[in-house]
C-alpha cells in the first residue's frame, strides 16, 4: 500500500507511545509533504537531543550539562531536596514555580513484578548524597500508589541509618483543586478530613 | 524547565499535526530514554523517506520509484482510473482491495478562499493523460463537500472537451455500513432513498 521508505517511516513512528497505526500514517503523509529543511530540523533535533542530553551525575535530571542547570543554580536552596520518580515529575513541580530547592530523580519506583528493585533505581546514590551533603529537608513528591508507598518507605529506612535527624516529608493528600467533593473517592475524602486545616 | 536540546526537540515535535505541547513533552521524554539505535532509526527513516519518496510523474502518488508501483503493475486495469484529492484517499481505496485500476491524485481540491485553483492542482496533467491514454472509465472518489463538488464539475467540463465519450462516475451516496438510520442526516437519507436498489 505504501512505498517502502514511507512504510518504514510509518513503522518507526508507530513505536512512539500513544501513536497508533492511523496516527502514524497521518504523520508520515504530513511529513512527506513538508519542506526538506523541516524534516532535517526534526531529524537533527532527535539526534542532537539523544547525543547531548545525559543524566545529571548529581540528581539524575536530564541535562545537556553536568551538573544540570538546577544543581548548578546558586538561586536554589541546596538544603531542601525533592525526591521524584521520573524527570516528568520534576518538570511538573518546576511548572508550579513553587519549589526552589534541588531534586533527586530515582528513575522509577520499586516494582518487584517488573524486576525493579533498589539497585535498578538511584537510591544508593541518594543515600550517599544525603550522607555527604546533609540536606535539611527531603520532600517525597511521589505518587501515592502501592509502588510509591513501598519506594518511599524503603528509602526512608535507608536514610534513617545514615542521617537519623533528617526531616522527611511527603506531599499532602486532599481534594484536587476545582474538583467536586461528591466525586472524590472515600480514601481521598478521609485523608482530606484527617488533614483539615483552620480556615 | 527543559535543557536546551530537549526543548528544541519538543518544539520540533509540536509542529506535527495533532501533537500538542503535552504530547510533545511526553514523546521527547520517552525518546530520550530509548537506545541510541532506535533514535537513529527514526531520524534515518525520516530523512530517507523525504529524500527518496517523490510524486509519481504519471499519477502523483507518493513513491520511491517512478512510475509508482501501481502505474507499473501489469495486474492493474489501465483503462479504469480513480481520481482522488490526496494520497491518503488513494490509500483508503487501496485498503478496500476492491479497486484494481489506476489513480490520478489531484493534490487537493479547488478552494478559491485558500488560493487553490486549477493551476495549483494536477488537473491539466489529468486532461493531457486522458487525451493520450484514453481510459474507458473515470471514477471520481472525491468527498461530497462544496470544494469536492466544484472540483469534480470543473474537471468534468475540461474532460468533456478532450474526450466527449469518456464515461465518468462518482462514488454512491447512501447510509454508511453499520450506522443507525435514525442518526443519518436528511440529505444522506434522501440520497439513499433516491438511489435505492432492488433487494
Amino acid at each position: 500500500m505504501y512505498t517502502r521508505p514511507l512504510a518504514r517511516l510509518i513503522e518507526e513512528l508507530q513505536r512512539l507511545p500513544g501513536i497508533g497505526a492511523k496516527t502514524a500514517q497521518r504523520l508520515a503523509l504530513h511529513l512527506i509533504n513538508r519542506p526538506v529543511t523541516e524534516i532535517e530540523a526534526l531529524a537533527q533535533a532527535l539526534l542532537e537531543a539523544k547525543q547531548t542530553v545525559k543524566h545529571c551525575s548529581i540528581c539524575f535530571n536530564w541535562s545537556a550539562e553536568d551538573p544540570c542547570e538546577i544543581c548548578r543554580s546558586p538561586q536554589r536552596d541546596p538544603s531542601l531536596w525533592c525526591v521524584v520518580a521520573e524527570v516528568k515529575d520534576l518538570i511538573a513541580l518546576e511548572r508550579t514555580r513553587e519549589f526552589k530547592g534541588r531534586y533527586h530523580v530515582l528513575g522509577g519506583l520499586i516494582s518487584p513484578m517488573n524486576g525493579i528493585g533498589v539497585d535498578q533505581l538511584h537510591i544508593r546514590e541518594l543515600v550517599a548524597r544525603v550522607a555527604q551533603e546533609k540536606p535539611r529537608e527531603l520532600i517525597f513528591a511521589i505518587s501515592p500508589s502501592v509502588e510509591g508507598e513501598v519506594t518511599m518507605h524503603v528509602i526512608k529506612d535507608f536514610l534513617k541509618q545514615v542521617s537519623p535527624t533528617l526531616y522527611m516529608t511527603r506531599l499532602a493528600f486532599g481534594l484536587p483543586m476545582g474538583s467536586e467533593l461528591e466525586y472524590a473517592d472515600e480514601v481521598t475524602l478521609a485523608r482530606a478530613l484527617e488533614a483539615r486545616r483552620e480556615l
